[in-house]
C-alpha cells in the first residue's frame, strides 16, 4: 500500500498547492481517485468460482463504465486534506463507490430508466430479477471490507464508519420514499423546500455527506471540524442535484452519458419541472399533470396511454416559457454560495494541499460543468 | 427485558424438559417467539415522523402477516439451549426476521410471485418500485441494532455476529444468482448435487445455518460446538427446502399460505421437477422445457406466449408419473435423519432444556409438517 503515497495524488506535479485546482487539475485528480478506486473494488470481488460469471462480473458493469467517482473522490480529498494518508481511507472510499452502484442498479430499476453512462441500464441488459439481485449483492459485499476496517483504523473508528454508512442507507431509502409516494400519488403541488428536503435526503446524502464524514472520521477529525464538513456537504449535494436536473435537460449526449430529457420521459420530481408547473396556467398545468400520470412507452407492464414524443415536448415547451431552466441555476448557484461560506469554516483544520484545493474546485464545478 | 425471562418459553409450564417437544408444545414456542420478536421488530422502526406511512408502515406488512418466524426461533432456542439468555439474542434474532422478510420482497420481485401468506406480494400492491425500495430499507435498518449490539454483547461478540449476518447475506445472493443464472439460460440439465448447492445458498444459509450460528456466537459457544450446529443446520436446511417444494404441490391452499403450484406456474428448479425432468421420455422432457422456457400469464412486461393451466396440469402430469413428490420426500428425510446424526455431535454443550427439546422437535417438523 505504501507506493500509492507516491502517486501524482500528492501534488500533481506542483511545489505549493493551489488554493483551488483549475478544471484539467480536478479533471486528473478524480482519474487518479478512480483508477486506485476500481483496482480495490477489482481486490474485493472473488477473482475465480462459480458465481463469477454468473454474479460478480456483473457488479464490474456499471462501476467500470465511464464515470467521474466523485464519491470516493470526496471521501479521500476530505481525508488527506485534514492530514489521514491514503491508505487509511481507499477502502472506505471503495465502499462508498460500491453502494453508489449499487443504488443506481436498483434506481434504474425503480424509475424505468433507459440509460446509465450511455449504455443500456443493467435491468434492460439482464431482466429486472438479475438486477435486484446484483445490487443485494453489492450491499452484502460492501459489508465485510467495512468489517475489516477494524485491522487498518482500529475498533472504534470502524464502527463509526459503520454508523455512518448504516445512516446513508437509512437517509437514501426514505429519500426515494418520498419520490415514489409523490409518484404513486400524482403529487406535483411541490415546492422548492419538498424538494429540497427529498433530494438532500436521496441524493445529497450519499454524494457528499457520507463521503466527507466518513474521510474526516478516518483522519480523526473532532467534532467541530465534522460538523463543519457536513454542512458544506449537505448544502453543495443540494446544489448539485439541481444542477445534475439542469443537465438532464440541456448536456450534449456524449458527454453527459445519460438519456437527455430522461427526466421527462420518467417523470421525476425536479425543481425545473415543479417551477414550470406553478409558473403554468391552471389549463396548461392540468394537461401537464395528466401527462406526467403517464408510463414511458418502454416501460414493462405500463397499463393505460403512455407518454408521446408531443407530450414531452409539451413539458418542455411550459420549462421553457416559465424560464425554468434559469430559475434552477439560480437556486444551484445559491446554495453553492452557501456551501462555500460552509467551507470556509473548516479551513482551520485543513492543511494547505492539493486536496483541500479539489474540494475547493468542486464547489465550482458544481455549478459549471457540462458533464 | 428482565421480564421475558418469565416468559413461557422457559418451561411450558414442564417440570422436567422433555427430549422434544410435541407439535402443540413446538407451535406454542415458535408462536412465543414470534410475539416477542414482532415486539422487537416495532421498537426498531421509527413510530412517527413523515416516513412512517410510505416506508416503515411497509416495512411491517411482510412480518406481520401469518408467518412460523421459524429463524428468530431458531436463533434464540440455539442461544438459550447453550446457556444463553433471551435479552442478549432477542435484537439479533429480529433482524434475521428482518432480512428474511427483506429478502422475501425482493425474491418476490424476482420470481415474479403472486402471493405470499395468503395475500397479494408487496409489489403486486404497491409496485415493484417501491416493493425494492422498502427491501433496500429493512436491509439499511437492520444494520443499526447489530451496530448497537455492542452495548449488549460486547465488542468481540457484536462483530462476529456481524460477520455471520456478511457472510449470509452474500450466500443467499450467490445462491439466488446460480437460480437466476439457470433461469435466464433455460438449464435444466441438472442433478440433485446441483440443486442441493443452489437450496444450500439461498435459503438453508439464512433459514438454519446464520441464525443457530449467531445464537451459538451470542452464548459463548466454542468453536467445535459452533461446528456441530453448523453441519446440524446446513443438512437440516436443505432437508427443509426439499420439503417445502413438496408442501407447495400438496398442502392445503389455507394452511400453506402461498399459492399452491405457484413453484410450477414460476418455472422454479426445484428437486421434484429436476427428478420428474430426468424420468420423462426425450419428447415430454423437451415439451416440459419448452413450456418452463413461458412466463405465468399474470407476468409484468411478460414476451411471447405465457403458461396456459394446461401447461401446468401437464407437468404435474410428469411430477405424478414419475413419482417426483415420494423421490422428494424421501430425499428430505434422508438429509433430516443425516442432520439428527449431526445434533448428538453437539449434545456435550446443550443444557436440558425446553430450548434444546424446540430444536430436536424441529427435525421431525421439517419432514412431516403440513404447513
Amino acid at each position: 500500500m505504501g507506493a500509492t503515497q507516491d502517486l501524482p495524488l500528492d501534488d500533481l506535479g506542483m511545489r505549493r498547492p493551489p488554493d483551488r485546482l483549475d478544471a484539467v487539475a480536478m479533471a486528473a485528480y478524480l482519474r487518479d481517485c478512480r483508477a486506485l478506486v476500481l483496482q480495490e473494488i477489482v481486490d474485493l470481488l472473488p477473482k475465480q468460482g462459480p458465481y463469477r460469471t454468473v454474479l460478480y462480473d456483473l457488479m464490474l458493469d456499471y462501476p467500470l463504465r465511464q464515470a467521474k467517482a466523485l464519491r470516493p473522490a470526496l471521501c479521500i480529498a476530505t481525508c488527506r486534506a485534514l492530514g489521514g494518508h491514503l491508505d487509511v481511507v481507499l477502502r472506505s472510499a471503495a465502499v462508498l463507490e460500491l453502494y453508489h452502484n449499487a443504488f443506481l442498479i436498483h434506481d434504474d430499476v425503480e424509475d424505468g430508466s433507459e440509460q446509465r453512462r450511455d449504455r443500456p441500464t443493467l435491468h434492460r441488459q439482464h431482466g429486472v430479477p438479475i438486477a435486484v439481485n446484483v445490487g443485494d449483492g453489492m450491499l452484502a459485499l460492501a459489508l465485510q471490507p467495512l468489517l475489516d476496517n477494524t485491522r487498518l483504523i482500529g475498533l472504534g473508528r470502524a464502527l463509526r464508519v459503520l454508523q455512518v454508512v448504516a445512516r446513508m442507507a437509512r437517509e437514501s431509502v426514505e429519500g426515494q420514499a418520498i419520490e415514489l409516494d409523490w409518484i404513486r400519488h400524482g403529487r406535483w403541488d411541490l415546492g422548492d423546500a419538498h424538494y429540497v428536503r427529498m433530494v438532500y435526503k436521496k441524493s445529497a446524502w450519499y454524494t457528499f455527506v457520507a463521503p466527507m464524514w466518513i474521510g474526516a472520521i478516518v483522519a480523526h477529525a473532532g467534532a467541530p471540524c465534522i460538523a463543519a464538513l457536513r454542512r458544506f456537504a449537505g448544502l453543495l449535494g443540494v446544489a448539485f442535484q439541481i444542477h445534475d436536473d439542469v443537465l438532464n435537460l440541456t448536456a450534449e449526449r456524449e458527454r453527459y452519458g445519460k438519456e437527455i430529457e430522461g427526466d421527462l420521459w420518467e417523470g421525476k420530481h425536479t425543481a425545473i419541472l415543479l417551477h414550470a408547473l406553478r409558473a403554468a396556467s391552471a389549463a396548461d398545468r392540468g394537461r401537464a399533470i395528466r401527462i406526467l400520470g403517464r408510463a414511458r412507452p418502454d416501460a414493462g407492464g405500463a397499463v393505460g396511454p403512455t407518454k408521446t414524443p408531443a407530450d414531452v415536448r409539451f413539458l418542455r415547451r411550459l420549462i421553457d416559457e416559465a424560464g425554468s431552466l434559469d430559475y434552477a441555476r439560480g437556486l444551484s448557484r445559491r446554495w453553492a454560495a452557501k456551501a462555500r461560506r460552509a467551507l470556509r469554516l473548516a479551513e482551520p483544520w485543513m492543511h494547505p494541499s492539493v486536496h483541500g484545493a479539489f474540494l475547493a474546485a468542486v464547489v465550482e464545478f458544481v455549478t459549471d460543468r457540462d458533464w
